[in-house]
């Protein structure tokens, strides 16, 4: 049997329903997100082919005058039609419709995909600005909650046992940390993002186009991607992208986490403002914490837009899945990521806290036996480990009797030392009331980073100073992008015609 | 500080902004996936209510008049809108507007949760069974095409290296097994879904509606869920059918890699129809396997929904984002499985094999060599490894000098045989082409599941028994469904009055 | 330029030392799970090449003798070595110091992959078993502490806000479902399991052991997989296997969830066994619940293995890191698996329940708002959303004042509902002291599934009975299993003039 | 019912069984990561002791000879045991059976926590640099071998099918783009590796040790962790961390996939030197790519681990899972990286390509058209979608004929477009030699990145520049590292008085 020979040249006929109700459907859904992408890459390409005289002028004229028309009108009316192919496809049948052959120059030099790699980068940069926004505005959301509660006394907890006396400042503001690591790993994120693949052709340049750098300037790129393949096809930054988000909201579901909890009538140390919780349809009595569910649950979701993005992309190299799903999975994960940014800034400025119920359970704990074996090893000359089993068992034995951390005494400690060591520690008759209280353990907190007062508010003043720095970056990249888009237009229309004004 | 005193009872104002854009708009995004369901929930309920005598009959006469209009209406023309909360506040929103007071009814002896848990199951029931349907459809597709190529001779590789003569109808046929596979344990998840949790009240049941059955059999479930703390928060079955459905878009993935390789004009094996192809923009000698690519694709996203699902799952028992997310997460990743299931249907039914190519590769390769061993372990009384040596260096020289496998002679054997062993053995002179004869080594695999046309032909009717079986059983199901929907809604318009055929 | 001619035949000398310290180090670490299988393996092989005469009495003699002596060799003290290749290659290497050519005899009609794939199915049947019978175990543990509880009041609560009066029987008896219907997948999940591959050559069969039934039965499997190919390749059930893994430990992880934050002095609601916390170094006033953080993180982990395969299944067919990698990655799973559910076996047989606090914080709480707005509706004639809204305004006021739920009076809803209705509902005088009794509230949820004693302890008792009837079949299992594995050495022994007892 | 009192204090009696099999187990499984770092942290913690006074000069020399003792001791050696607790446990026995209760000295100011976060960073920074290394060597690596192949020409492929000419250099070089990104991000992450939680105490810092910065210099970190809270509970550098290993694979699975495809004999591109390949144990012909089954494999299960310690994460804040678990996690999978990512490179200095075979599948297929379309757009005045269509329908009848894009001519293409335009071209007798040469389309694409030998060369200058750079970086960070642990071992055993030459 002869093999037969292999067809090549485009397809005939068109495209069968499954794939239209598949593939097309999908492309087509996330034509709101490259919409205006497709224009602006679309009019700086025919500027460009204009400048280099590839293309006849007049046809460069109505080319730009039906691009301006198409970037005036919303994604939700321009008639993307999945029967068409992706959306691509749809702006060409609507080009073809209003200038004919003219508009079969506007992919000279470009494949459909260039345009649809630049918009995608044009709506992620300015979605990562969005987000390190709301970073920047939910950390110093957090930052001023610690101001106002650095010297709201909370026992801390591992594992959910109370562990040491704290404050609420100094537990709030541990969350601002994370976030604007996060903030600056978005920013620096927006250095790959922000980086032009046009110019690229296919995979190996363009015999059109050799000066990439044109495209890049126009559409306010920091800079041309160097390699063509790589151009066409590199995700590692989407990776981190996506990477950084599910960091950033897992931060922000352990605060959701911790506050259902204390927001439980049992806990009760704090309390969600009414906006952000619901009622229920049965329970009459119920404020349910119905934000922080939200915010959990889309924490759950991101790390499976991200290990879905890693799992499309384990493939071979130049495969057109791996971006085709970027389209659409990056943008929708980058949006509810910045909802729930946003959402949870709000939690946390209009959260009410219960500085009392704190004190309280402070009150009936055991908080203070660290620092009453630290003292106990300073001014008895015992080891930590001897002091550590004498005061736990001190302990154990008051927590039977109901007898409060605060309420130890040394003679308590000496008949321990005793039974356990042999002799007593000459603990008796000793004012224990200093080294009990909470708020003087915190109060010796003072080393870097620790839970005293004045440690919390050098660290306040940090963060808002980290805060207000990642907003001045944002607002000075938004202008240059604004910039750069304006003078792009403004050459579009003196080409178009169009834009002149007297 | 004393503690204030906690506030209990509902949140009094409107949802902060954040809330209504995150949360509420989320959820009415998956408005439509609940609607139908909702509406019917709502139906049986009051059908519920009536029957024992809780609500008045004037009430339940004019609550079923709205519903059954709302039933009539698509979820799109619906005003869902997230500012008055998630679907279920619209809804009653809607409800007071046309009834006042009496729409208060409806909440009776259920929470809002319980409607939405039984509209997620009417409408992933459904779902499965439009699944398994496509499943059943793409196995008999698969198996067709095995039994048009049960003698389409066809190098078998592990690796990518060519391992064995093989056909591609037993290399298609594999394909249909795993599918059929997961075909029935979507019909066993099934049993899991088509359960009601109806009449759970909260998490411990309700006084109101203490025989559960009525709902359950008004809505066309197979049974009621016991434990109601259970029936409220299980996922367990939709983590079941998430891990279905990748497991299932998994050998549809593996399938479109394979067949996107072999459709390479290097190896053209396969070609697709031009429908399930795409044209490039740029360069016009291209026809992209573009449909293999959505394939692959779905394959990787679905990966992550049920990852961000078990994600969104770990959380603590009786938590509302475990259910809020999978509102749209389940349904939005069966039907992407819906259709990629299909497209790769369409794929395989329409698929060109070149069994020219095929023929010649096999023809130039050395799949021979472990019949050839076998072979010489059979007649020359020698173990497997040391016939394995001796024709691995054979065909290592073969290659070399570009001798193919079926022009191997007994000669070359002894002369290596010599070398290796010290000794011949007997083969110069010996007809091998029998041994040599891919066709002949293909009829040789007669036993159980072998590529023999006989073996394959026998798998390829039990395929289609089973294809067929599942095809049956999702019909008896979808009648059933239907029967139990027509006559919940006869009830209904029997009690509005609005139902009587003169 | 001319093409060179591509070399076939097997590779000239050793490997590099980046792949022995990547892959075959990798493969060797799994040797330990495949070890004991792959012995089996290749015992039955023998068995099957002598019966059918293709290896002579001698070699068939000496290579079961061998293989008997390595049988009995721990797979620690044999010399599996990564510098040989994978663990395969070790024992061939093994063989033949020992046996010469005759230890070739073993690889007639066999790649070294099915004996590999044998070993796994050999080794997971036996986790699975174990699995199951942690699991009904934990049914059975999780059933006992119910039946102790069945009257112990508690508020249950959704978004841990107290919602129902309920007992802790009802509770934690919501536990056992979901296991028990894993427990149920894991041995469906064995069906897949334990079939035989063996005989299916390399993908398309071989000639010379086309009975594949002797292999099948020999080594304990219900039966063979049919396709030859599908039997090589298939990864379906592991990804089952897995995923109900996942399902199984995201049901200990919310119960594990749930009591850590119970067992907080805030809740104090459980109290773990001192064996199941551990101590602070540092603090020595805490006993952590350190069972509980395993149990959640390793429900994290298999998450992640079960994602991880997933990704690795995502490939073209027939390719070896589908199976390369389960080999180690699916026994660890289930080994962790097991040993965490075991684990929180223990935790739930030894949980101190503290019902006083319980009690104290239904008493203090407004659990009751449910029933009192259905009793309203049965007795005053009004919807119950108007009930609701006059009982939420009265809970909301009366927590204010610091009145509980039970202290609520028919004077204090005849007020508000003045104000909100424009009259009383005649509800001043009334007796409420039943209506607003949580332990009443319980005894009346009497319908299935509901928290009544009554109807817990009838889930009891089915949830027993399932427990028993999964550790009934695993028994029945490991019989079976291990019956045909001493039938085989028996056999082994006899050929091997080894097993004759006098 | 009364509440019973809730006892504090530590566990009395030991760990349940299951317990020890299950945490305890699991911890010292990852003892050898952490053992010594251990040391390290322990050395440095008795220095800070005795330099603030806080334990006596006799104790400090004791616990610091032991510690050194330790520290000369192999992880596998030291007695670890699960029975005993977690790694920190064993050493505490340790030490409490060589020194008594001056053992006990060890813990103050510190919790076991703090010494197990050091050790993990200094383990995964000495990872971090091992990866940078290999990710270095890979790029160097890849472009070692883009340098000499940037005049091997290749048809470049997107969907598999044939796009446009380019060389293997080109194609190869893309490759080490994505490494060095990602080698730089692994870079930036070791500053968040290398900063010092000590001084943290539990989490609200501690009133023994305020100067946090002994510690931290004593150890190498670059810097302290500034929050306390923070510092000891941070884990989103280690997300970073594995999200970037998991982009890294995913770019070397992608050239594996790749090589794979093209080492089959269909393709024969390219073919992998014998040391990367394995035999089959029954297919005498066959030499499997069996480094690039382990490259795509390892890229699967890393995406798992990144996705398993996102999920372990999603808890509430300061859980110990969260850490206990990446003790294990992260080291490994870095190590898994790090072998594959020097496996790859192995690959790639080793690779056989076969130009010959290129050059070939070049000469048979269409990838001129589209720089014929571009010539016939600049010479004939037509829009590049009018000459696609003609060029498009050229190639299919072409094709149809078995006539290669080499001999297509002007004739052909006049009678096409008259067929399609109504006119010819004027195409006709023109030559088209150098139009539809494959090399002389790979010289047009000078343009930045391009194919063109002398844009590869540039990048391939550029890309060694940035491979040394990395080196360098790692070269310097080691010598820093090794530096500050010889100090401080000299600093401690002049404190034991061990260390003192003559």
């Amino acid at each position: 049997m002869n093999a037969r020979p292999r067809r090549s040249g485009p397809p005939v006929g068109s495209a069968a329903p499954e794939l239209v109700e598949s593939g097309f459907t999908l492309e087509n859904a996330d034509a709101p997100f490259l919409h205006d992408g497709l224009n602006l890459a679309d009019i700086a390409h025919v500027l460009d082919l204009r400048r280099r005289g590839i293309i006849p002028e007049a046809a460069a004229r109505d080319l730009q005058r039906v691009l301006l028309e198409v970037h005036g009108t919303d994604a939700a009316h321009f008639p993307y039609d999945p029967a068409l192919g992706e959306p691509y496809n749809s702006r060409e049948h609507f080009f073809v419709e209003r200038l004919g052959d003219v508009a079969g120059w506007l992919h000279a030099g470009r494949p459909r995909r260039e345009a649809a790699r630049i918009a995608l980068r044009l709506y992620v940069r300015r979605q990562l600005l969005d987000l390190v926004d709301e970073v920047a505005a939910f950390a110093r959301e957090a930052t001023d909650l610690a101001d106002r509660h650095v010297a709201t006394l909370m026992p801390d907890q591992t594992y959910l046992q109370q562990a040491q006396p704290s404050t609420f400042g100094h537990y709030v503001l541990s969350f601002a940390y994370p976030a604007l690591r996060d903030g600056q790993r978005l920013l620096d994120a927006l250095g790959w993002v922000n980086r032009s693949p046009g110019g690229a052709g296919c995979v190996n340049g363009t015999r059109l186009l050799d000066d990439r750098s044109f495209i890049a300037a126009a559409l306010g790129f920091d800079d041309v991607i160097e390699h063509t393949r790589d151009a066409m096809w590199q995700i590692d930054g989407l990776i981190h992208v996506l990477a950084t988000a599910a960091s950033l909201l897992s931060t922000l579901s352990k605060l959701a986490e911790d506050l259902e909890i204390w927001s439980s009538s049992e806990f009760d140390f704090v309390d969600l403002d009414d906006g952000y919780t619901r009622a229920s349809i049965l329970m009459p009595q119920k404020r349910n914490p119905y934000a922080l569910s939200i915010v959990r649950g889309a924490s759950g979701v991101v790390i499976g837009r991200l290990t879905g993005f890693l799992a499309v992309a384990k493939s071979p190299s130049a495969r057109s899945d791996n971006l085709i799903f970027a389209y659409g999975e990056v943008p929708r994960a980058l949006d509810l990521s910045t909802r729930v940014t946003r959402l949870m800034g709000g939690v946390v400025r209009t959260l009410h806290v219960n500085a009392g119920r704190m004190a309280q359970e402070l009150d009936a704990g055991y908080t203070q036996a660290t620092d009453l074996c630290e003292h106990i090893v300073q001014t008895c000359g015992v080891d930590y480990r001897s002091a550590y089993v004498v005061v736990g068992r001190t302990v154990r034995e008051a927590s039977r009797r109901g007898v409060p951390g605060r309420a130890i005494t040394g003679e308590m400690l000496d008949q321990v030392a005793l039974a356990e060591t042999g002799r007593t520690w000459g603990l008796s008759g000793r004012d224990l009331t200093e080294v009990l209280d909470p708020a003087a353990i915190v109060a010796s907190r003072t080393g870097t980073g620790g839970a005293a007062p004045p440690a919390v508010r050098a660290m306040v003043a940090k963060c808002r100073q980290q805060a207000r720095e990642l907003e001045d970056t944002v607002l000075g990249r938004r202008q240059d992008l604004d910039e750069a888009t304006a003078l792009l237009l403004e050459r579009a229309r003196e080409l178009a015609g169009t834009g002149v004004r007297s």
